[in-house]
C-alpha cells in the first residue's frame, strides 16, 4: 500500500488545519455579516456540462471519473473512448454556482448573494505551487446588473483580507469592455480582440517586446501593434487620461469604473487603495465587464480576483442573468500566513493534556471536563518517560498539562506563564 | 447544460447550509475540547490503496478516476480496461486515517487522536437515503490498546450528540471476539464465524426463522444451528449470563466490555445509557474487538457506530497499531433535525435587509456596518414591491429591515418581536 498522497494533493496535520479552519471561519463569518449566504454543491458535475463550459485551458485538466456497470462495458465494446466517464470532478465554482442558479431560482430570494467556500479539482502537471486539489473561496451577486454589486463585492472581499490580517494590499480594477474598446480604437479587429487580451496577460511574464512579437506573429495589422506597443511603454494610465484612447461611447464605461473606485476608496477609510489598472486582464474568458484584482504589497501575486460574468448563467437557463463574483486565493493566503509561523495564536481553546493513571480514568474524567469551556483538554494515560513526553507536547502547541491526583490546576509550559 | 445535480448529490440551498454547518461547528467544537485534532486528507486516494482495502461490499462502489495523456492511450492500446484508472474517490475516512498516519507518524504524539468530517463517496444505485456524496464524521485515537481509548470515543461522541440535542439515545456495546466465542462454542467453525456474522447482522431485516434458514443452506452444522437459534430465540442477555456461552478464556473479554459499559455508565450522568447487545455485529471486515453504536429512542436505525481495528494500519506500516473510532452518520442526524423544522433559531447573527436607492450606497452602507456585529446585514437596492419583497424575507427566516433614510433601528418582521 502506498503511504504517500497522491501526486498533488496534501495531508494536512493538525497544526496546519487549525490555521485553515481558523482562516475559513473569519472570513465565512465576515461573509455572513455582510448578507452572503453560505450554499453548497457536489464536488463531482456532469461530464458534458463540464467539457462544454468556458472553462478556457481548465478544459484540459478535468479529471474525468469512468462509467460503471453495463454503460462502461458498452462504452468500451463500442470503441468510444472519448465516452469513458460520465462525471467529472469541477475545476472550479462559477460553473457548479450557475448550475446552481438554474436548479435552484424559484426558492431563491433575488438578487442572490452566494458564499463558496470548497474544494476544486485540476489535473495539472504536479509543481510547486500548483495543487490538484486544492480550495477556493468565492462570493457572487446573481441577479443584478447595479454597479453597487461590485462595491459590495470589493467591500466584503477586503473585509475579509483584513480580518485575516493579511497585511497590507491594493484593489486594481478594469473592465474588459474598456480594454477592448482601447483596442478597438487601436485599429485591433473584433475578432482578433479575446487573443490580443490574452497575448497582453502575459506582459509581466514575457514583457512589452514579447507581447509585440507574438502579437506581429498572430497577424495583427502593424499598425495597431505600433500603436499599442507605445501604450504599453508609456506604462500606467489615469482614467482621465485613458478618455483619448477611445471612441466617445465607450466614455460612460470610464465613468462606470471611476464611481466604482471613487465609492470604494471613500469606504476604505485608508485600509487599503483601490485603482484603475487598465492593463489588468484576467484569465476567464467569461467575464463581460468590470474585472477586479487583489495584490499584496509585501508578497508577489494576486491573492484575489474575479469580475462580472453576465453570460455564463444563461447557457443554464437560456435568458441571460447578470452575475458578478470575487474570489479569494484561499491556498494562496494559507501559504503567505503559515510562512509567517503563525502558531498557535489562541486560534482555538488552549490545549492542557490531563495525565491519569490506567486505572483512574473516570475521576480523571472529571476532573478534565471541569477545565473544558476554559481549555481543549487531552486526556493522556501516564507514558513511562513524562518528561519527555512533556516536551513533545511543547513542541506541538500545547499550553499546560495536569497530573491527575498532583496538580489541582495546570502547570503552564515554557514561557507562556 | 443540465441543471440538476448528478444523481446522488445534492444541491444544498442556504438554509440547508445553515444547519449543516452548524450541525459541524457544534460537534467540531465538542470534540476539540475533549482533546482530538482536527485533520484533513484528499478525497482522492491511489486506485490500489482503495481496491487493495478491506472495504467490503463498498470496493464495488469505488468512483475510478481516469489515466490522462499518454497513460490512458497506453491503457488503452494495450486492451487492459482494468487499467483505465489510477486514481478512486475514498468511499470512507478510516482508510485515508490509516494511509495518513503511516505518512505522518513521525510528527504526530501518540496516542494520536484524530477528527475527521468530509465528503466521502459510493456509487450506489441512487434510492432514497442513499448517497452518493456524503459527509461522514468521525473521531479515532491511534496507538493504544488501552480501553481508556473506548471510553473516552463513547463519552466524546455522547457529548456531540447532546449539544447537537438529537433527543434521547442508547449506546450498544458488543465484541466481535465474545460474539465469535458464543459462535465457536455453538459448534461452528473457526473459517464459518465471518459469515455467520454477516447473516446474524440480518436479524432484525430477516428475522430469527431467516438466519436460522441461510445458515443451514450456508451447510453450517445442524447442531450449531439449533442451539444458536434457541440462542437468538431467547433475545437478549446480560453480561453475567454470556458467561455460560463461552469458554474460560473468553472471560476476560467479558470483564472488559463489563467494565467499559460500567464506567461508561458512571459517567453518562444518567443522559444515556450504555448498555450490552450480543446481537451487535456492524458491516466492516476490519473490526477486530470492541463494537459500539448509537442508537435514538425516537427515531429508526443507528445514528453513530464504530469499534477496534488493530489490523488495519498494519497493512501501511508492516508493524500492527492499535486503532479505535467512533462515527456519527451526519446525514442522518442532519435529516432527523431538518425534519424537526429546526429553522432559523439563532444558530448564526439575526438576519436583516438594508433597503437603499440605487445612488446611496456609500451612506446606506456605513449605516449597514452600524448594526454588523449584532446582526448579519444585507444590503439590497429598493425593489419596486418592497412590501411582495419583505413577505419573501420573511418566508426566508429575515429577523427584520431598515429603509435607508426612514428608519433608525430595525423594524422586526411578523412575530419575533
Amino acid at each position: 500500500m502506498k503511504v504517500t498522497t497522491v501526486k498533488g494533493t496534501n495531508d494536512y496535520l493538525p497544526e496546519e488545519v487549525r490555521l485553515r479552519d481558523h482562516l475559513q471561519e473569519k472570513i465565512l463569518k465576515v461573509y455572513r455579516e455582510n448578507g452572503f449566504e453560505h450554499i453548497v454543491t457536489p464536488v463531482i458535475e456532469d461530464i458534458e456540462n463540464l467539457d462544454k463550459s468556458e472553462g478556457g485551458e481548465n478544459l484540459n485538466l478535468i479529471f474525468r471519473i469512468l462509467k460503471r456497470g453495463d454503460k462502461l462495458d458498452k462504452a468500451i465494446a463500442a470503441g468510444t473512448y472519448d465516452d469513458l466517464a460520465d462525471m467529472g470532478l469541477r475545476y472550479d465554482l462559477t460553473l457548479p454556482l450557475s448550475r446552481y442558479y438554474a436548479n435552484n431560482r424559484a426558492k431563491l430570494v433575488l438578487p442572490f448573494k452566494a458564499i463558496q467556500m470548497d474544494r476544486v479539482y485540476r489535473a495539472e502537471r504536479p509543481q510547486k505551487g500548483r495543487m490538484r486539489e486544492f480550495i477556493q473561496c468565492d462570493i457572487d451577486i446573481l441577479g443584478s446588473e447595479s454597479n453597487n454589486c461590485e462595491l459590495e463585492l470589493i467591500k466584503t472581499t477586503a473585509k475579509a483580507l483584513l480580518a485575516i490580517e493579511i497585511g497590507g494590499f491594493r484593489v486594481k480594477v478594469n473592465d474588459r469592455r474598456l480594454l477592448k474598446a482601447v483596442l478597438v480604437n487601436m485599429g485591433f479587429a473584433e475578432n482578433e480582440l479575446d487573443s490580443v487580451c490574452i497575448v497582453f496577460d502575459k506582459l509581466d511574464k514575457i514583457g512589452a517586446d514579447g507581447v509585440k512579437a507574438e502579437l506581429e506573429e498572430k497577424g495583427c495589422s502593424s499598425d495597431a501593434v505600433v500603436r499599442f506597443g507605445e501604450f504599453i511603454d508609456r506604462g500606467t494610465f489615469t482614467l482621465e487620461e485613458i478618455k483619448k484612447y477611445v471612441n466617445e461611447d465607450a466614455v460612460t464605461i470610464v465613468d462606470e469604473v471611476e464611481h466604482i473606485i471613487n465609492v470604494s476608496n471613500e469606504l476604505s477609510e485608508g485600509k487599503y487603495e483601490v485603482v484603475f489598472d487598465i492593463s489588468l486582464v484576467r484569465g476567464q474568458g467569461y467575464y463581460t465587464g468590470t474585472i477586479f484584482e487583489v495584490e499584496s504589497t509585501s508578497f508577489r501575486g494576486a491573492i484575489a480576483g474575479g469580475g462580472r460574468y453576465d453570460g455564463l448563467i444563461g447557457k443554464f437557463t437560456g435568458e441571460n442573468v447578470p452575475a458578478v463574483g470575487f474570489s479569494i486565493g484561499f491556498e494562496r493566503i494559507y501559504s503567505i500566513l503559515s510562512e509567517q509561523n503563525k502558531k498557535d495564536t489562541g486560534m482555538y481553546g488552549k490545549r492542557i493534556a490531563v495525565f491519569y493513571n490506567a486505572d483512574e480514568f473516570a475521576k480523571a474524567s472529571k476532573k478534565a471536563d471541569s477545565f473544558r469551556g476554559e481549555y481543549d483538554v487531552c486526556m493522556i494515560e501516564r507514558p513511562k518517560k513524562l518528561g519527555k513526553y512533556i516536551n513533545k507536547l511543547e513542541e506541538q502547541g500545547y499550553y499546560g498539562f495536569v497530573v491527575f491526583g498532583e496538580d489541582e490546576e495546570p502547570r503552564v509550559l515554557g514561557n507562556k506563564g
